[in-house]
């Protein structure tokens, strides 16, 4: 058996030591925990970015992993700070401001959601800017050690909602969709689930046409585009070891159609 | 229980292997111990610069934590190594160059220090250039395996104290301070500590004004600029969702002055 | 004892939550495994530059280590996939492109190598794009548990070699070798053994002369060059604090001569 896992995505950055000293208030309530950073490179306040971040990592992991998401504008405003259980067992820790809830959807959406209220789970002073530490921590050291999200504080039926990801939308025979996120290599990821694509299609996009689905980088020559399944279950567009982004100056938002061929 | 905790600042970077190397070698020692960064984007040989970062980050870690901090441009010269024991419980390890020292009163000042002297809590080869790896790295890990400083070599009475940072001056009923951080989001961390600050005070910094404490970044509209408590116990000028630096043309060092208001 | 230990190189970065996701498959296989970064800034599909990075990173582990490593231009095409245990008892997972054979030799030297071809040992759905999470992850996983190469997959008697690193040229008295790599610091690691070299050199490189070996850095003024052994067992150039690589107008494949003074 392993210790819990205890997952942290923000948007702190990693040249500063405010991730180290949200491990160390971890550890002080749970000193067995195994803590594996997802990132903290989401641009500063993007709270839709990071929730997206979440959403597409937290699959691998194993049930009953603690993911404490920080991309928090409202810090020490009124805006709730939340515990949830989710239907395979997971947790997550953060604020309520909508960055939770694509990951809980994917995990089987929200068994139980409660506000960190009970000052019991915080660190005994609470900063107004840094309840990633002295705050979200804490109550994620308490989930690991066995607290229920339920003892932290009254129970939340109305988790905020402030935005969803955009579905693709069926014309005829096509899907017209748009790019997610754009990750570190230029590739673009759209939100067209590779199941719903057809089996050999042609994307459009920024004027473009590229065939897929390519079974892999190889298939085509050197800067060369290509559309295949992403590891997040969504339609990618790359080029081969070249950026996608900047061969069609593409980004988050562009628009795309996707139809049989 | 869990394993001992040991925490890693150092101005390696992130893209040489050099840090992991570190881990090697304390892990080769400590197989159980459990490895925190705190950052390693120290400005290369910013001996001052990774005080003040090691400074503002031990308080959460739990009592005993092991804090192991390389800045050391006298790497293989005569400049002592060492192990000190805090007040608090907390052990140090890092060259004898002020590194260590403000971290060191924080945890309830120095209770024993001394010379890592001793070959057998080395690599077997210690390279002229590697101590991070070959000597510090070690050194931690007996550390967390219960070898105590004492036993690593001679008592130092004389810890080098080359600098300290500098101390707001009361002038009337006006403190006069400066910068002494300015953090990733460009927000500028003063050297006056919040609980020396009015209780409603005026900042004079950069020929600017600037009215405090606001309670939390949303207290003022996007763009405009706050004051506040920060997270390590001293009073921040801030930018809400910008930075505080740009807009000011400030960095460390920029003079300022808190008045009551 | 403590847990075994997995160390992960990558050309990942640290941007996105790919590196997250391949320990997230790790611990769902090992959940008390200890993971150590050793670098995920391998310029992208770098394979020669990440073997030099990982053959430089693994000597300070514990004998036993399992070393995850990815630089994957041919994800998804036939190129294999390998677990390979060493001579001094570590193991490593990666593909079959050459990545893995410098730190191999260095660890003792291929005992076993194996197609990881048993999809029991992999996640139940393989994409193309991300065999890190989907294959070498949970393979570095059932390794942590004690699982064996062999039972992997066939053995492979021809692990590819496509490229090996330069072997300094004996001429006269004299050596001539290149720069292997420029680290973070602009520092040029040749490919020069300390060992190799006379007592008492000059090294010659971009039209100039340098001395060695120095002892340290400070013993040249700031801003001048100096060689010294490195902590990898190649001779460096540096410059004390500043960046040898600059100053030279030097990068790696650099051509240079050491010879005795």
């Amino acid at each position: 058996m392993g210790s819990p896992v205890i997952t942290l995505l923000t948007d702190f950055g990693l040249s500063d030591t405010y991730v180290g000293q949200v491990k160390g208030a971890i550890l002080a309530v749970a000193p067995g925990a195994t803590l594996v950073d997802l990132t903290h490179a989401v641009p500063p306040q993007d709270v839709r970015g990071g929730a997206f971040a979440l959403w597409s990592a937290v699959d691998p992991f194993p049930a009953g992993t603690i993911h404490l998401a920080v991309v928090d504008p409202g810090v020490g405003t009124a805006r709730r700070a939340l515990a949830i259980r989710c239907g395979r067992g997971d947790l997550l820790v953060g604020p309520d401001n909508g960055l939770l809830v694509p990951a809980a959807a994917k995990l089987g959406g929200i068994a139980a959601a409660a506000e960190l209220a009970d000052p019991a789970y915080r660190r005994p002073s609470v900063s107004s800017t840094f309840h990633g530490r002295d705050l979200f921590g804490p109550a994620a050291g308490h989930l690991a050690s066995g607290v229920p999200p339920e003892r932290m504080g009254p129970l939340v039926a109305d988790v905020n909602r402030p935005f969803a990801f955009p579905v693709p939308v069926r014309r005829g025979s096509a899907l017209e969709g748009e790019v997610l996120h754009v990750d570190v290599y230029g590739t673009l990821v759209s939100n067209v689930p590779s199941s719903a694509a057809p089996p050999s299609f042609t994307i459009e996009i920024a004027g473009r046409s590229v065939d897929g689905p390519s079974p892999h980088f190889e298939a085509v020559a050197e800067g060369e585009l290509l559309a295949l399944p992403g590891s997040a279950g969504l339609i990618e567009i790359a080029v081969r070891n070249g950026s996608a982004a900047s061969s069609l100056g593409a980004r988050a938002g562009e628009p795309l159609r996707v139809r049989p061929r």
